[in-house]
């Protein structure tokens, strides 16, 4: 992963930014002969959209994803499929409404990568945070979408665990749920709680952080690359570089430090289909940097929105003292939206590790 | 990160086995004329070192440190210097006892990565774990001592702050009292008691997880690059590879996901330094990938060592059903010796982002 | 150079096919803060551009570059400049008569990429040769005004120097005339030979080779990097990677191989500003890998094109033997559209250079 | 390719000067269980050798090399394989007598790389040339021997085809003859021509330069990789990357800029084996940067030695002018040893272009 790439067979370069022309990526690398159609990457991009709850941003994009390259209609089958050439995704930014964003211009939100990318660049893109917008994500998604196509034997699946200080029950999980609520939560009684929660926080002008945990399913035992292309060493960092998100950790994870050594490591005994079967998962499905065959499991935590409406102390490009109140349309809780994101970079991050262990052991 | 590279203009490339011939590494991208003696190296490893207390493994390794290309005279100071061409450094193998292992030629050790290397590779160097063996981390120690030096106002420190389920008390820390203590820990008060629960896990033959943290003080603001390349999600990736790693936490980190907006985000005042003093760290040092200016604050989770001597289930490679008891000499807790490699693997993190960021913006 | 990115701080990446919605590229790494106008890269697609003499391909493309993203109106200036982000640019296509390429669905056209785009990926766009149209040019030229800019101390120009058997008088050698013939011809008194022989040969059906030379003036000794990123090795690679190149020298290049050690090496003297004065540049100013100081010369060879009105034997799809004219609208002598793309592959090496050497030196 | 690593997958990263402790290269991506002894690679470093004819230098290094990770003994079969983790191979320094290079160590030799690497670190390692010394490529010729394991249906071989003005005859071409005679040369009527020319420029204290040729057959159709990583590209860089090398070309090279249309495109008919028969090979086997299944022919021009005994003018590091005269053991025609060098590079891009074109298409 660098600057606006990530991935080495299977890489996924973005651009653009929250208010200007629109997002967009280039996906390099992506197998030929793989049906691909917009609606594909259409599905994945609504999941992610803005402004179809009272929970997540007003703000009103349509997110039309357009297939600009890399594809074309198989003659012999009449469907749309991928060439083996760079596939470019381009979404138009449509409501962008600068107008809103006229104060933040000379001032530094605190919690945002205002003063930063000043900092470093000596320029900023003041215009709703510029490139450092979660806007960027919806050109993740659309790669997620497309990555989903190279391995399909794959479930990829991300649910919100925990929104402040509220968790789900385990016991409840049902992904069946996740589609049913406009948290992707897996446990049907938590909703009524999260709801509650979130109209309190909403309407106070304030904002929470959540947790939120993604599964992968189906993985074959052996992908991934140990000593620093390590699976979960990738995961680590395609999650963090998610807006706003703090830590990561893989099945146990934190809690991993809390236990003997008899019970964290997995027993195996043997499996059906020439695998071991293991007794329990707390590795998560990553051994030494490479899959073990159990399901994928990983966790990451998601900061609050920094954008609230109670008046904060910072300074402005001049180094004054001052106040900012971030106006705007915002996210309660970030998190949320975060589901269809973390899929996609999981579902990115599979795909590489796919192409890769093909290309070294056949 | 790939396979057995890191970093972008100052790259680490490690190779070696736990009982191979050694273990070594080359740095390639370094800058030119920066002082550089093995013994810069070995006082690093020597932090690493096995077998300096009960609490870590009894192997004896010197690991002593020859740097085979590279470096030279400078005939004007009389000083060793580099030369920016690439540098080896290599360590010799030297207590490999091979004969310990012979048990687990056959058999997949619990919580190891025996298994994943014969599914991916079809072969697997049993010989002490092979290339999966924390060995390999002295190669990493050795490139940190190089990395340090291209960054010299830079201080990069860790310190064991939890083993088990016991932490340290964080209104005593002392950096000082980190050389002082067998555990790297700086809380002087929390020595005696890690000391009895370690004796105790210790001759149960049993192993415990650890969490550290690592700071790195002295980071200028901008360091980092977005969208992929961000400073937090290389630091996740960094640490994340080392061996046994679980999670990885920015700042607040999962402590964020329970937070307000309000508590979150760092407000700022001005400093004297035409830099904004932040009134709060709860991101860690880092916002949009970027560096603030504040310390960077980077926890992770070790998970407690696999190899025990309470017997195991497991499987053999004709995948039948059997038990394992670990032998050899083992870290009861793995944890306090990742303390110099995450200080290791922080610092080239932080040269790499350091010549990256002065290609781009000068 | 990988797939369809090239470069490592300096990156472009470029999409798009021949007959699809457009051609477009992502530059990342870009330093920010430098005056970016559409117009800027306008300029150097013109010179590209296709139909505007007889002597190139009668496609009729406006090729408007459009800049979507990586640039802002600096409050400060009113200058639109970089910001230090992707700079997206696209291109769209607009004249692509897809009827024209109806025959060649089927079979394999001598001399182009058609065999072994479907060997490779089992598919292949069939439409104007897809994405090995050298259309994909104009997204390079794009990418290398904006190289341009970040060398702004760097002259680089180039030159068609011999068209089939036909070469200049290098005595006559001014880079004046460039801008004043259809054929970028350093040689004005050459013009009058290679207009009448170039119409011979379109009005033949056919078409000739040619060799062309890049001549970059201004560039700082040291830029470059051993061992395997020399200078001459980027730049062989990039020369190479365009449309029918086939072969590339530097300095004196395959003559270097005729002369005596004597005759070779370029001596030196002491020069006014602290560097050497060469007494020659057999060397094409590159020693070792880095740039020495004087101008950095290259040249290179195009085949003629293989889309000629000759009928050729080939084969089809189902691998049956049959014969292909090559109808459509080409270019009699392909290299003469290869400066601007030339220069612009020269920029991005050197941009990419520069970048890397501020990077590990300063 | 990237300072001192090149490749994707199969990457090549070497290290070490000619006078340091030795020369190394460390081979990751290497797929695994592949038969390889250290006699594997001795065998190719014998070739490269010096000291083996009085037509090369007289340095004797017995250059022998040894396996320090990478490979383990397959249990089942008793012979040692490669494991997938990363090969290091290690050639102790013997003979560098470097009271030889005194004179350099302030004066610039002309042709050499002592000036550029001065300007660009600072530092110079002037003992025999450092880092720039041929020495490097014995590392090359190791990784090439262990490339060539990866890629065992095809076969690399190259030959020297011109020494100064001398040609060799191809029709007398004859691969048989190239370990009978010193310089590789296909032509045994040549060799008697070449021991002449090349005793009397030995004894002059003079040097010449020449062109060789490579040629790998077995290639399949489709390896290789539009448009920036297309094979041409790289074997120019991997060539043009050798030590005094000044120019590639592939297939007709130069000579294609001489020909129409119709002598150049390589017509098809119909094979036995599923793919076309072309009737020529003007394009040395690619074609839009992917194999056409043809052998791939190469050739590339190196420059005479710099180093001669005539009195060369050039300046001292204080930049006063002076004269000097290389004396040392050199090689009056250095391109004689550079025959195995091309060969493991052009093993080393098959190598690599093998794994990617697997990991894409499968």
């Amino acid at each position: 992963m660098s600057h606006n790439t990530f991935g080495h067979l299977f890489r996924v370069t973005t651009f653009g930014e929250s208010h200007g022309a629109g997002i967009g990526c280039v996906v390099d690398g992506c197998p030929p002969r793989l049906a691909l159609e917009a609606a594909d990457i259409q599905a994945e991009l609504d999941r992610r959209r803005p402004g179809t709850s009272r929970f997540t941003t007003q703000r009103q994009e349509p997110d039309t994803a357009r297939i600009l390259s890399g594809v074309m209609t198989d003659d012999a089958t009449g469907r749309q499929v991928t060439t083996g050439t760079p596939i470019a995704v381009f979404i138009d930014n449509v409501d962008q409404r600068s107008k809103d964003y006229g104060e933040i211009r000379d001032k530094y939100r605190p919690g945002h990568a205002d003063y930063v990318y000043d900092a470093k660049y000596g320029i900023r893109d003041y215009r709703g945070g510029g490139r450092s917008s979660a806007r960027e994500t919806a050109a993740r998604v659309a790669a997620g979408a497309i990555a989903r196509k190279v391995i399909p034997g794959v479930t990829i699946r991300a649910a919100l665990v925990k929104m402040g200080k509220l968790a789900i029950d385990r016991r409840n999980w049902d992904w069946d749920q996740i589609g049913k609520n406009p948290f992707f939560c897996p446990d049907a009684e938590a909703v009524g709680r999260f709801v509650h929660y979130l109209d309190a926080v909403r309407r106070a002008g304030s904002s929470v952080g959540a947790v939120l945990e993604v599964v992968a399913e189906g993985v074959p035992p052996g992908w991934g690359a140990p000593i620093y292309g390590k699976l979960d060493a990738e995961l680590a960092s395609a999650l963090m570089s998610i807006n706003a998100v703090k830590g990561v950790e893989i099945g146990d994870g934190f809690g991993a430090a809390e236990l003997m050594g008899e019970e964290n490591a997995d027993e195996m005994r043997a499996g059906n289909d020439g695998r071991p079967r293991f007794l329990s998962n707390h590795a998560g499905g990553i051994l030494g940097g490479l899959a073990t065959g159990q399901p994928i499991v990983a966790r990451f935590a998601v900061k609050p929105t920094s954008s609230i409406l109670t008046p904060r102390k910072t300074v402005d490009r001049a180094m004054e003292e001052t106040e900012i109140v971030t106006k705007g349309r915002h996210d309660p809780c970030v998190g949320i939206r975060a589901v269809p994101i973390a899929e996609a970079m999981v579902a990115c991050v599979l795909a590489d590790a796919f192409l890769r262990h093909r290309g070294q052991v056949g």
